[in-house]
């Protein structure tokens, strides 16, 4: 790793970015980062200016000797990159819209991050993370890439599938968990031990343990805390729960009380419309603020956002690989055998060791065995959806929707696909060619 | 193997009994049964006799030395028993119309091998298989038991787990698809070689040869002929099943056609009732037919009863076992690694070389990733309704339906479960210890 | 499959081939072959001509329609075959005998199929069969290629590993086996099941039934039959056999019996010479016979030459390919998964079922403990040795042979190495690359 | 685990006490030790005072409340004991003797943790250990025990397979490697990270890092340096190194230069005598110091005794379950899916994250073929050898012994077990029940 420490944010002009500006400031005695550069499209020029400036006052403010670069031109970004991060929305917030929408027209959950939503946001984003791949093989091939781009668990499955770029997928649930049970016991997070089980935004914590002491029993009967800010409030049943004897995610919730989700999702629909339109709003607004010139600091309103530490996640990985410390984070890495159900190239979420020469996935003590089914129907999904985004095979777009748990019937998906291809045409050259 | 063999027909009122009958009749050559018992309980006993005396008309016209007995005593029945059959109904038919009903009051497929239906049947029918099963270990050790009782690849699976009895379910399913491709080409069905993956009701056909010569491909363009009675014949999109790349069972439609199964099955219970009372009037009508002291043959109308073919599985499995033909058959047996993403102990539908020492399960050459997720997706559900029908556990129960792919709310399921344990609360005892 | 079926024997100027001739004739109505081209190399013409027209002389006695011709024309023979099979030995006899005597200067087991003497047949031969398989990729590729030329396994798994050909390796002991017992019990071969476990020339007999009846238990302490006329006869350690629960195969005396063989080897040599000088005399005295113009007949003499039943393993599998029987023959395959501890691509030898379209392994009921890491060990050596014979990497050549568990020294593994390279230094032009 | 910390050494009489001692003392600000109780039998009573004494004076001496008694009342000692380490020898030295002297008498390596002496040293020791967990079992069922009684491996796997104690094997050379290491490169063992893969003294370094980088490859042109007192000297073969791709033990001298170190061993046994004679001698001197009344710290001469870092390495585990640090430990674990070839339940030695409650085990990067075959054919041997020693099955022990890649013949197997049986008959009681 160079001296001379380098980042560069994918989707720079993103509202998240004063969020990992604030971590490279928190953390530069143990990860001491001298350039970050920030990368966007012209598009999204407008936002990475104002952003972009937010993130030089806020360094300048710190005294602290970071560059901050503002540029349009990611492969001159990326030579000799010590760490890259991807936050961008191919089709921005407006084809969020359509992936929160189509579905529901057709009496299924409408997601960004799975379902049908899902799949098109897969579709749109994996040729785009192939590309810059490629370029971070020619132009900095030791960097590190870490994927927050959702579906993360399916786009970091394609990018080590397809290319040779060391790569790790984010999510800021895990994180959550902790902090909950944090608030929960009156300790610091590192004094507890969850263990992880699943799949990015499907995963069930199947161990507390406190100093060695295990806690999962009694959180089993204690059912709110674990949530988001983005996914509808619904109690557990409590004998469920118990039966199951893990606890599950939040994004659970949309295959457990699919019903009732559904339902909500229609009343918002018709009251707030989508959440792309909701986030959309907070998003003008906070870019209202950063444009504030005697700004420099986060602002409190980001945290609303939803996103809440994702760059937290990011800058901690970073420091774990820069200084080898060899701590357990929860990732999405390469399966390889730890699911031993699943294919070894799926990418999982599981804890790992994280080295200097990478995170070690730690093997899981047990796995529910009602999570293995659904943990393996939305995996046979996912890898199907993959191999679509790659060739462009429309019959495996159908497949893959055809049986997603979600999705009550091959003509359904059907009309649903031909919908959403027609709506997002432009984004999905790989299934147009002429 | 005893030379006067004995076989023990549990549940031998039943209407299949004179199929069954007829193929030892025609079979007598190379298997020489000399002892064939029907037994049933004190609610069966009218319908005992009239099936079993028309049995005996048969084998008198047959001229053959088999002696065909009729008893309530199950236990002297089973004395050195060689085989052993099972094709019973615990409540009857008039269970069976709440396992169809109910779960259509709420939005979900009433079935009564799948679904709520199915667990319910489980429920029901393990309990008395196990007991069944002890009985045959003190009495008739080294008998092999076929199990036709449905869900048969779960009964099967709860008998192997819980006891030590040589068992193997059967259906008639994979025999179907033999004809259906024997009557397509022309050709009889020992020259065809068929691949079936999957569980008992959830297979996909992945290979088919002609003398070696691979027909799957034109098959998957060929989408109607392999269908049953008893499932509705919707046509599968093309598309959709040339990019799976296998023929799926028609049971599948329950799964990949959800929605519309279930608008019919709401529309037929409208316009003639349950299946169940479709099938209880046929039965009528057979029993009628079946009294007639004139009669010594296998009526015709059995054919249209939906379970044809049962009964050649179970005396061609038989044959093969006597003469260790080691010939290939498709049976319900444990994975064994077969499977390799589900437990060595789940019992799946796979061809296997039978010898005299039972059932070998042959290695599959691939499995299509979309089945792979639903496969494990219902076994999982399959295991977890196993333990709650073996320990009676509420918790296990609920979740167990919970988390059935076509169940889509815990809370429904929650409502489901609770309506029909009480329904059928007389045949659940283990539910219902004080 | 052609009608015109026809097989094409390379190495057809063996003593062997009347016997292959022999059984082309006996199955003749079951396996209608119309052409056999012998083929053979420069060396071989003149044993190629007494051998071909002692074939010739068989089949006009025969009176049946088959075609024999003569040629060193490989290519043109391989044309529009249906079945290759391999019978050559890459040096002659004169190669073997240095693989038997170099061995015991150094102390170690100097034999043709094992230890180091097997590996240097493998690396002479190997590439000389893949060979041979890119003609067959070319000219017939829909061809069988039947391999019995040592070390079988390893050629076979060499040749699946690198080429398209579908191959299967074959060895005349696994029907020794069933002659011993069918002898024993006085039964038809086919009324006895056994179950095979290891790799060629490295198994168990892990079950035997006959109708269905264990008679394992019996055989363990009957430790004579089962052996063979080209490896001494020691008696079996009768507690050792018991314990171990399995038959081992005569070739395991030289892993269980080091030492004994080790100093009886020495003391042939000085006696009677390698076995390759007694095989050779043999021959001499067969070729002396097949000469005789009035022979058209298979002489008796040639069941002394030690690999009897050769070809009758393959007209069998012949036989069963072409009339798609589904019957159990115990051939070398790739492991995919059989024995879990081996790599999916190693070569076993196992029980399989005989389709139109190929052999399908069959699962193994059990392995004994003590045979899983013999077979690893032997299985680790071969893997390495087959890269050896491919790249010609000297390093891998040393780690192979250092690994074999009948050599002791990393060092002395190194001597006998260069000794004997240097020897085959005209067979190995992989090794001697400039 | 409780405030008031407790540790009992079982041979607490042992020459290796002060180590141990001294480790508390300088490890006390982070693991802050109360009680330490040292246990040991009759025979050893005076050992145990004059070791036990020093242990007083140089607890004293560092001022610390640490409480030291000693105790021939195990069952009294374990009672809220938090840790337990046994380092005991069934026999003593005497016993020794034998294991490394009968072995030379018929040609096979006579050593206390392989081959012929490891497995009589396994079958004396295994039921003391089994004793001391039932009393582990009953008194202090969630103490650790941390195992150093060699053979290390097999008796940890005989524990975890028999018993319910929460137990971890120990050995020292896997801290050897990184002090070597160390050494070479110049910076702290923290800044290394190395991979092991292998059992107990059967292992391979197959990654080495220093700050990520890799530095496998010239270490595998450096063939000095990561060696042991106790194993003789040998050169590594260069080119056999380089192809493995791994730095193998010292221990794998054993297998890999089998006839160099029976040639050592024989010379050295006329020479010297046994390695358990010397021991001796050196362990009369140790003891000579001990007793020295001024003597309160370990002294100088215990480092020649081969078993250094053996006490760092038991200190190192106690501090990191203790404070959950979740560091990475090299330890003697159940296999769990890590080697993918071994039984989930076998023993293997690997790196470990060792948190608050217990070694999670890391999954190794890549296995040498190589290796592969060695580690099963080792652990096949040792998996017999362990049913033997529990069930006392003669033909067991004559099967492991005679499948050890060490021994040349099932019948030396057996003469070799029939004298060791007969000399060490007063410690196997298990063999020798009427």
């Amino acid at each position: 790793m160079s001296k001379h420490l380098k980042v560069v944010v994918i989707g720079g002009g993103s509202s998240y970015t004063p969020e990992i500006i604030e971590g490279f400031i928190q953390n530069y005695e143990s990860f001491p980062v001298r350039e970050v550069v920030l990368v966007d499209i012209l598009e999204g020029q407008k936002k990475l200016n104002i952003v972009g400036n937010l993130a030089k006052r806020m360094v300048e403010k710190s005294g602290l000797p970071i560059q901050v670069q503002l540029t349009l031109d990611r492969r001159e970004a990326l030579v000799e990159a010590d760490f890259v991060t991807t936050q961008l929305r191919v089709g921005l917030l407006k084809a969020r819209i359509y992936d929160e929408k189509i579905p529901l027209k057709y009496g299924v959950i409408g997601q960004e991050t799975t379902g049908p939503g899902g799949m098109m946001k897969a579709f749109r984003t994996i040729p785009v993370l192939l590309d810059i791949c490629k370029d971070i093989e020619e132009l900095c091939p030791d960097a590190w890439l870490f994927n927050f781009t959702n579906p993360a668990g399916m786009v970091t499955e394609a990018i080590l599938k397809h290319t040779k770029v060391k790569s790790v997928g984010l999510c800021n649930s895990p994180i959550a968990a902790y902090k909950w049970l944090s608030g929960l016991y009156q300790i610091p997070a590192r004094d507890i031990y969850c263990e992880f089980v699943g799949l990015n935004h499907l995963h069930w914590i199947t161990q507390v343990k406190v100093h060695g002491v295990d806690k999962l029993e009694e959180l089993l009967n204690n059912r709110d805390g674990y949530s988001a800010k983005n996914v509808p409030q619904f109690e557990w049943n409590a004998e469920f729960v118990r039966s199951l004897g893990a606890i599950p995610s939040y994004y659970l919730k949309y295959f457990y009380l699919t019903k009732e989700l559904l339902e909500e999702q229609l009343l918002l629909l018709d009251q707030e419309g989508t959440r792309a339109e909701v986030v959309k709003r907070l998003e003008d607004e906070l870019f209202e603020l950063y444009q504030d010139p005697n700004l420099s600091e986060k602002p409190k309103q980001l945290e609303q956002r939803g996103g809440a530490y994702y760059s937290e996640a990011a800058v901690h990985l970073m420091k774990s690989i820069y200084n080898d410390t060899r701590d357990i984070q929860t990732l999405n890495v390469q399966n390889q055998g730890i699911l031993d159900f699943l294919p070894a190239d799926a990418c999982i979420e599981v804890n790992c060791v994280v080295t200097s020469h990478g995170p070690i996935p730690l093997p899981v003590s047990h796995i529910p065995t009602a999570a293995k089914g659904l943990i393996l129907a939305v995996k046979s999904y996912e890898q199907i959806a993959i191999e679509a985004a790659v060739t462009g095979d429309r019959g495996l777009a159908l497949q893959a929707l055809a049986i997603h748990p979600l999705v009550p019937s091959v003509n359904e998906a059907e009309h649903m696909l031909n919908e959403m291809m027609q709506q997002h045409q432009l984004y999905l050259p790989q299934f147009f060619k002429s």
